[in-house]
């Protein structure tokens, strides 16, 4: 298998301690670490190697953090403080998500798992992106196309969810819920189920409105929208199924009655997979055209540098990225 | 201890069976069933004594189930189909209920546990609520009066959550999320908590957007409506957090962070409660001039009168009744 990546994320917060971490758990076999090697040194790292391509990762004695070093990173980063944003930060966060969707298109790695940046710091280096997947899904665009429909996937051992819609107010969430979105989601989660080993995956879509819409008591949207996208995925041969009520269908699914749950907004969707904890959460993107993962939570820049991160969530993430490059 | 009520709720679903399986496992005690004696006998009640006012249940030899007939039943119900709508059902349902609320607005009963109603036969039998919470609330009133202001709280041994909205489309959901309706939530829930024994609960308020609105970017609602509620309340002695991100703050007061959540929407809060199982949820209303408990399901007509329903939720609203009043 060839190496993933591990981008570092903003330095500012726990992605690079929950990395050395990992690491030194012995959980980031066959993965190199995008970033820079001052920062991950300050984030404990012991003993770095640095290399300056994935396949270099077989010369790396053990023991030894193999780091990739982007150009263009920021000087100094490992003397800007811990827990506060940093446009510089943002920037090098930037610069080690770029580096490592062009090292995974050039066919040099596997897939990327990506430690948490930061939205502002993002945006005070003039990175515009509300979150890894949009500035993932952008970065995958082929020249002068649109970049390919992406979805949002939480996952952890019990309950798969895709999101229709993801960072935007409520109500945006609301108008941006269409036949198209839904149906399109539907398919996006039934190609990505193949990757995990499931041909044919019993996917749950979870409606908008409270208790469904109540035969349209409640909002329409289950009528003239979602059943309507449901019907035409089963049409095409999916096997789906609802809309259901959104407050029973994860617990439902969570019993084992559904593969995957489709729900319309974030919130619908993450909070039953973050209910029991965000350890073992892991963010999948579907549709783009590599594998990416990455842990369930965010910077945590206030308790960044404490020695208190918890890195399951990473580990999760790695393991899960390792397991759909498996497959695929 | 004065009895508590549990009306039958619709006798084509599970109410009746789970009423006469809780009874037959020694959990109701102290209780007086408000329905009709042949929609208990078909449900499995070997014994059933009828009687005139809850003061009567005294002379109840035990093994009995207690049946309290109100008038105007009508007639034959035991006869009609079970797993159906049937005006004939609503219009009992609400029988029961307004009966029980005279009991217990008389001073005769202490509290109401209501067992499940169906909404499509209420509104057949011309009975236009959209729940039990409305029709409690409605039935409260008094004369001249407006109705008291309500809120609907769901508990089970990990959490309790109490919502700004409940039955009602997410668009016009997010259209009452007022300053008023989100401060009156918090004091509703404040006032309740001493009722369960905590004089100054630690209320986390979940915010309506992802990550609570990102600081504005994905929505203003935190910043305009619910964040100034927060800090009125606050402002009047309340322990009052948030507005937090509702992907995480459930999981943070099942961890012990919080005493309460205060949603905003129906299924931000109800998917967390459920999402570990509906048999030890309770659905209590707050702001009634009475205690008033139902479980945390459905009339079930799928599975009526199968033998297979499960009567924990049932069990868990009768003792959550006990020690609310027994706590007043």
């Amino acid at each position: 298998m060839k190496p993933l990546l591990v981008t570092m994320g903003d330095a500012a917060g726990i992605g690079p301690e929950t990395i050395v971490r990992a690491f030194d758990e012995g959980q980031l076999q066959g993965c190199v670490v995008v970033g820079d090697v001052d920062v991950l040194r300050r984030a404990g790292s012991r003993l770095t190697a640095r290399i300056d391509s994935p396949a270099d990762l077989a010369d790396v004695p053990p023991g030894a953090l193999p780091v990739l070093m982007p150009a263009g990173l920021p000087a100094g980063l490992a003397q800007l403080p811990l827990g506060h944003v940093d446009g510089r930060n943002g920037a090098a966060a930037a610069r080690c998500i770029e580096a490592a969707v062009r090292l995974v298109q050039a066919g040099e790695a596997a897939a990327i798992v990506t430690a948490p940046i930061h939205k502002e710091a993002l945006a005070a280096a003039g990175v515009d992106f509300p979150g890894h997947t949009e500035m993932l899904q952008a970065l995958s665009a082929a020249p002068g196309e649109a970049p390919p429909p992406v979805r949002m996937m939480l996952a952890n051992e019990e309950l798969r969810v895709v999101l229709v819609t993801i960072h935007l107010s409520l109500r945006k969430a609301i108008e941006q819920v269409s036949f198209d979105a839904v149906l399109q989601t539907l398919h996006i989660t039934q190609r990505a189920a193949a990757a995990w080993g499931q041909l044919r995956p019993r996917i749950a879509v979870a409606g908008l409105n409270p208790h469904a819409g109540e035969g349209g008591l409640f909002g329409d949207e289950e009528l003239q929208i979602i059943g309507p996208a449901v019907q035409a995925a089963r049409q095409a041969g999916l096997d789906v199924a609802g809309p259901f009520a959104p407050d029973t269908v994860f617990m439902r699914a969570r019993r084992g009655e559904f593969d995957a749950v489709v729900a319309m907004t974030h919130d619908h969707g993450l909070i039953p997979v973050k209910y029991l904890g965000v350890e073992q959460g892991v963010n999948v993107t579907l549709g783009l055209p590599f594998v990416r993962t990455s842990p369930d939570h965010g910077t945590a820049f206030d308790i960044a540098g404490q020695g208190r991160a918890d890195p399951s969530s990473l580990v999760a993430a790695v393991r899960m990225a390792r397991r759909l490059v498996a497959a695929a």
